[in-house]
């Protein structure tokens, strides 16, 4: 959807990665990001965090205490913030007054030191705020094992609540004021209607590296004046990531810090069908992956793996995934190559059991502090989808390269053309059945190679 | 084992990963590789199968038909020669008389053409032999879904027989022919004695992109003179190839033709006991592999991934895999960046289940054509090995970067030197047990972008 015009129902993609938009309904995207939504401030300014003077810390608030829920990493070793934050959820039983965000140190592997100084900008963000510091979530991004300066976190807090508006400009400061190596600032926004209601859903993220599947993006913060709460708030969101920034791949790396926290104000009272709303959901978080992404370290072209005809979605998504997963098919779109049997090797280790990328979910969290399972999850657990070899086609764009697992007879002017722009579309046909799933990763290039033996520790 | 003297057992190390010699047995490295072993011709030539006039066919030949075994890649889009050799095992009840190796054309995804091809080298070199079709194995290697020009395969086999000699020249000629992006011959030979005897273990490998624990080299013929036969040839093989093989990674990438078989001619009637061969085994299938990942595409550093303190070695080998499959990990080698965040955020993954490389082992197939497996299988299933953040210690050669799983303090000079050097050492110590594993791999560098960007389809 990267047109920007309204989409209507029934039947329209909602986003890149095959989402549908309900009967009736329309999508119309809209400009203000996180702040989309009525009511929701936002700011972002440099604290001294970061080295380099850029801006590092970022805050978004709602008006009072709402619904609010979060997915998070599911690494064993996962940061301070993601332990506050899932505390805090569980304490709250679901609900939420702000989320303080900071780049420049992820406060993973900090110790009991780290838990303080996450703890402490809770309760120092809480009093500015007048609400509970279980009110308050927290994430964190940057470089792993390096402390956050405590103090010079905390000194910032006073001009960050004074610098939040409820305006686009708010929303913009705190999208810049969680980069790392994004080379932009990733918003979006979109209002849903249909004969019941409307409703807007804001968002923002950051991410570009450590992007997978198994939660594939650094942080983000969306926003809805919808009514939703928990139980259904938690599952949905569940659903929705896993279905958005749950397919997208940039190194096959999981982050310990990786978090979607959600804000339901409910400001809105007459807000569209469950349906719609989801519609929404999906096209924010959609837009938001897909920008993740197309900033991919190094990226110089989004490769979007169209996984079809396979005997269920899960199947087509274990597929996709492997495809996207593979170094050997990224490094060949990274050169205009129509490396077809690249394709079918990560097929068939998918058909081994053995997938490129982890049989993995994200998990949401619920209020009591258990992780959730969204529906995401059955379509990706430790699976072998069934293929067979000798039904499998392969195409880049229109162009059949494959055809029942061996090679096809095609242009070869046409084939480098499919591969030549931004944007590739690799579709493998299984020919077992109807089910089918996208999975979004870049080109694996020297530019990769060049941030990440040079980033720094 | 690179200094090349004998190793007198026990304890001693037989291999870079960790395999150990025992009591009263002596490994003495020699020269021949495959040849190396009494009566097994080998020999290479240019058939004509690669465009740029280099060797490309080779055969390895008992002197009679001898037992023989094979451990292949469980790809589901396996290629014709792997179908061919399980059929040719299953149909001899684990007997051979000769292996017979292209380079040039995988001969992968050729459909009932490239089937008929394989077919027909057998039945071509078997009838120069004066045995059994299925007496003579098949193995390809080169670019997937290109037919192998079946007329100049057959014309090249009567020279390629006549070029066979039993002496360490055509072992060289031999290894020299099988190899693609390799930068060199990849060749090894040890003779082992224990009190009860002697044997001789030899071989040759190529392999150096698309390499996965999950079969991880693309071909090997392994020989020995002991008499080893079906049903324990084909479960040591398995065991051994689970060890070694089975623990390298270049890409993470499984290929659809990696085969290792082994010969064993029985030539040698005063052998040692099983244990002292095992050892030869592991010590020639061990310098093979490291050899492959030394010659990783775009390698300048192999990395030594050493899981300590699991809580066993099946747990410590899920943690190993996951580290040595890191892109993120493999980059900071290459820009020499002791970046131990990176390496907890790979660790905890596989805690997590979201392990970087997938959870599969290479399998053996025995006689009746089922695979069989390895002591190795255990050890690699879908695996979540316990981790706990607050044990884990990670040092670069002997400097502790993170200890208790946060940032210890190093001298940051000592760190940079354990990084410098060809061989870098990176121990993660989970301090929960005694189990224990080490990974090879190589740095991800330009090097592996430009080869793989610009391979040609």
């Amino acid at each position: 959807m990267s047109e920007h015009g309204p989409v209507r129902g029934a039947g329209e993609a909602a986003n890149a990665f095959g989402a549908t938009v309900p009967e009736a309904t329309t999508l119309t995207p809209t400009a203000g990001g996180v702040c989309a939504v009525e009511g929701i401030a936002a700011g972002g300014l440099a604290a001294g965090l970061k080295p380099s003077g850029r801006p590092d810390l970022a805050v978004v608030a709602a008006p009072r205490t709402v619904a609010a829920g979060a997915v998070q990493t599911t690494n064993a070793v996962a940061a301070a913030p993601v332990h506050l934050t899932r505390r805090h959820l569980a304490a709250t039983e679901g609900r939420g007054r702000a989320i303080l965000l900071n780049a420049g140190s992820a406060n993973a592997c900090t110790g009991p030191d780290g838990a303080d100084t996450a703890r402490a900008s809770a309760v120092a963000l809480a009093e500015r705020l007048g609400c509970a510091p279980e009110e308050v979530l927290v994430a964190s991004t940057g470089v792993i094992g390096q402390p956050i300066p405590r103090e010079t976190l905390l000194a910032g807090i006073p001009a960050l609540v004074a610098d939040a508006a409820p305006d686009a400009d708010g929303a913009r400061r705190a999208a810049e004021a969680i980069r790392t190596t994004d080379t932009w600032a990733k918003e979006a926004a979109v209002t849903v209607a249909d004969p019941a209601g409307t409703a807007t859903v804001g968002g923002l993220a950051k991410g570009s590296g450590m992007i997978d599947p198994a939660m594939a993006t650094m942080l983000a913060v969306i926003t809805t004046d919808a009514d939703l709460r928990h139980p259904t708030l938690a599952s949905v969101l569940s659903d929705v990531v896993a279905r958005t920034f749950g397919r997208i791949s940039v190194d096959g790396c999981q982050s310990t810090n990786d978090a979607v926290v959600l804000l339901a104000t409910g400001e809105q009272h007459a807000p569209p069908a469950l349906g719609a709303l989801v519609a929404g959901l999906e096209h924010v978080c959609g837009a938001l992956a897909e920008q993740i992404v197309r900033d991919g370290e190094g990226a110089t072209r989004t490769l979007h793996v169209h996984a079809v005809g396979a005997e269920t979605d899960a199947d087509a998504e274990v597929v996709a995934r492997a495809v996207a997963g593979s170094d050997l098919v990224r490094t060949a779109v990274a050169g205009g190559d129509p490396n077809w049997g690249r394709v079918l090797a990560a097929v068939g280790a998918a058909g081994a059991g053995a997938t490129g990328l982890r049989a993995h979910a994200p998990r949401g969290t619920a209020p009591g502090g258990e992780p959730t399972i969204g529906s995401g999850d059955q379509a990706t657990g430790p699976r072998v989808p069934r293929v067979v070899p000798e039904r499998l086609d392969v195409r880049f764009g229109a162009v059949t390269v494959c055809r029942f697992g061996a090679a096809a007879s095609f242009d070869a002017g046409q084939a480098a053309a499919a591969l030549r722009g931004p944007d590739v579309h690799l579709t493998v046909d299984l020919g077992l059945g109807e089910g089918r799933a996208t999975v979004l990763t870049c080109d694996l290039t020297h530019g990769y190679i060049s941030i990440n033996a040079e980033y720094t520790t």
